[in-house]
């Protein structure tokens, strides 16, 4: 195995560090160009290194996409929220729901602007498709149910609670497009957002006739 | 080709009945049991035909699979709605807002009502990643697009609008599981909908300053 064929200029980088590179410029084709447009040879190209040498850290092309896929879900990997039941026992129902609903948006608003282009990008890699499906949904369906507890505690009936997380759910992940593809500022989504979901969960606590702890 | 040693009860079918009969059988399993799920043995065994028919009929599993989509894209296949501007002759915004948002939602969740689930299930079909993700988008752009040009007539800024209407959008398509599962029932996910879309929105034309028209 060897890359010293190559003409480009290189630097003695550790194994890590070189495999770090690569995967980082196959991110940046990725994100500029779309997940189509990922080749080892283009990889190889960009880094200034030989195709051998890119063979060599990755295996083939389905083991560098799965590489850049390992980014995606170690960015987004983080402990899931307590039960409802637990994170009640300092706050009301209300303020829980309003603290984690702005500190949430912010937090997911957040790792979209650090990872979301690649997620986005890497949801047309047919070889992905199943895992990317797979994450979606187990985050959604933890989410969707999370709030909708919430929701009941603070006096909604379930039926209307699992609507209107499911609601907010899909509008969260419709923002993702917004943020990742800069077509807004994140301030004015994230406003319209907040506000759009406190003035219109209010408008259903009210026609339910539910006054919120 | 003959299909004569199956056991099966047979009617006698015209061609386009029988393929009509053998779309349905298709459909029912991957409603069922999921598009996983769908092999032309099991379709042929399910009608009470010979596996030689439904190869007759469809050519391979890719070709059955392709039938399905084009009952779906049929059922959404529907003209474009004429520009804001067009509408806006005989109407104010606010009031074409408020007529669309409620007549635009029903006829979308009837639509899933009578295709989601088999939609739903397609969505997991390696073969169709492609079309599903192409239609859902073109559908989608073209929605947003088109709320967010009449919110921009009833006053809101640009940018606020393609938000709000991003928002809504992304709402809708979280609905679409919903009603294809049975997890809620229709009318109150229409309640829901609706009265959120039209609180959020009004609190957002408030805060903007904005008198609708």
């Amino acid at each position: 195995m060897t890359d010293s064929t190559t003409a480009a200029p290189r630097t003695r980088l550790s194994p890590e560090e070189r495999r770090r590179h690569l995967v980082d410029v196959a991110r940046s084709i990725v994100e500029r160009q779309g997940a189509a447009a990922l080749s080892m040879e283009g990889v190889a190209e960009e880094a200034g290194v030989s195709r051998a040498l890119v063979y060599n850290y990755f295996g083939n092309r389905a083991g560098l996409v799965e590489s850049l896929w390992a980014e995606v879900e170690s960015l987004w990997n983080v402990d899931p929220m307590p039960p409802v039941s637990e994170m009640l026992r300092d706050v009301t129902p209300r303020e829980l729901f309003e603290r984690r609903f702005i500190d949430n948006t912010r937090w997911y608003f957040d790792q979209i602007e650090q990872g979301g282009l690649l997620y986005y990008r890497l949801m047309s890699e047919p070889q992905l498709v199943e895992s990317v499906e797979h994450h979606r949904r187990s985050i959604q369906q933890a989410n969707v149910q999370w709030w909708a507890d919430l929701l009941v505690e603070m006096g909604l009936d379930p039926e209307r609670a699992l609507v209107y997380s499911s609601l907010f759910n899909g509008a969260t992940e419709q923002m993702w497009g917004l943020i990742a593809r800069g077509d807004a500022r994140r301030g004015v989504i994230e406003e319209v957002f907040l506000s759009s979901g406190l003035a219109s969960l209010h408008h259903l606590l009210d026609s339910a006739g539910v006054t919120p702890a």
